[in-house]
């Protein structure tokens, strides 16, 4: 496609955007991202994030993301559509819609944010864990396609679904993750990585149910000129669920640097049958 | 205003809304319900999901509502748009928006749902506390007004900016909570509800600094006829901060019935000072 600032990175080249008129991108989707039924929901997301770090007007670097997923994103041409509701001098407020033929498949909010330096303080604490090289990398099924762009060390609650089971007391997953071919962390790739959970009710129930997100969120700690500069960089990722029931469940994540540094936390409700 | 479901409870008074055309609503802001400067975000928030409750396309019951507080609302009118892009079966999704003089101040995803009955498990627990009964009853501040609104009964982490201290290492607040007067619980009140936890910053540093909410989520973990009957409810909420710096801290948030049901968890990215 035609942005002039693509990498060769297949994950730069999944949410590389064309530029078509103020606030309007053409994007498609890549079967080397797709889910289950149409594309993984974190490409996605980095996919409207993308359109409003592309936009020229944009302020500031990503505070926060809400996406809500309206509905199934079928393979092939896409538009985004990104509206700078309201700029203020600390942050920038856009809501954008992505949309296939007429019809809204997926909705976003974005807040973009000037930082400064202030008091900073911590008071999560990441999961205790032996190194990356020191857990074993999980050979993940070759469906979903997803999988095959990130390099997964489970170190609690790994792949649910490789074979049947009696399910977990705890939903909890914690892992290592990083893209694979490898990648420098942005605010793109670390939206997608905030997606990587398997649906946790599949871990609880140790099978396969239909799920599907059904809104998502990022808070991103970490200042555009603060990610680590590693280009083969691990990210410490954990996640749990918080309540199921109703045919709904909610989860919330964690990841870090693997010096210890919250990149982003993030939560998100979650469809189920089961 | 010309709801004809209005009831006199200040709360309903405050969120109530005059249509004005498919998916045009007229309110005010209540100065009841008014905060440091401009309304309480709770009341906001609440506001913007009333909209979607009020439109009569409207289908099924709140799962998820997040509002991004855009810019400062003015005493006075102002307008929502509430649009619903995607009706499914099971989810309904709606973009919201509040204005003043054509200005954006608030933007609002909501998504709707039909539940069903499915496997259900809670995994978070809710903190261990005496009876509402046996907490005293806070002396809030008159100012700001939207406290007035709330009986609040501090099992720790109470008012931060009643004397100067030397902040708290944690900034974990949990109390137990209901309407004054009482009030029945529903979506709207709880949404309000998962905004009353002051600025964690304070807590932290022990003093009042500038402090707003950007954006604010709610998961909603009770269907429509899943609210407890009790007409005088104390909802058991606590919250805490989990990353500050740069300007900016995030917090997650937990509503529990007095009986140990989980209501709803929240979360929110808040711009400070300091």
């Amino acid at each position: 496609m035609g942005s002039t600032t693509a990498l060769e990175h297949p994950f730069d080249l999944a949410t590389d955007l064309t530029p078509a008129g103020e606030g309007r991108f053409l994007g498609r989707t890549s079967p080397g991202y797709s889910n289950m039924v149409g594309p993984f929901g974190g490409i996605t997301a980095a996919t409207m994030l993308r359109a409003v770090l592309d936009d020229p007007r944009c302020s500031g670097s990503p505070l926060s993301i809400t996406v809500n997923y309206a509905g199934p994103v079928a393979d092939g041409e896409f538009t985004i559509d990104a509206d700078p509701v309201r700029t203020n001098n600390t942050t920038q407020h856009w809501v954008v819609t992505m949309s296939q033929h007429d019809a809204v498949v997926t909705t976003a909010t974005v807040v973009c944010a000037l930082r400064r330096d202030t008091w900073s303080d911590t008071e999560i604490t990441p999961p205790a864990v032996p190194a990356p090289e020191a857990v074993e990398a999980a050979v993940t099924p070759e469906f979903p396609a997803w999988l095959g762009n990130y390099e997964m060390r489970f170190v609690e609650g790994g792949v649910p679904f490789e074979a049947d089971s009696d399910g977990s007391p705890t939903s909890t997953t914690t892992l290592w993750v990083r893209d694979t071919p490898a990648r420098t962390l942005d605010h793109l790739s670390l939206t997608a990585m905030c997606d990587i959970f398997f649906p946790r009710v599949m871990l609880r129930l140790g099978r396969m149910v239909p799920a599907g997100t059904v809104s998502f969120t990022v808070y991103f700690h970490t200042d555009a000129g603060q990610f680590p500069s590693d280009p083969t960089p691990y990210v410490l990722a954990t996640a749990r669920g918080q309540h199921f029931g109703n045919g709904f469940f909610d989860q919330s994540a964690q990841l870090w640097t693997a010096d210890g540094t919250p990149l982003a936390t993030s939560h998100q409700v979650v469809y189920f049958k089961g």
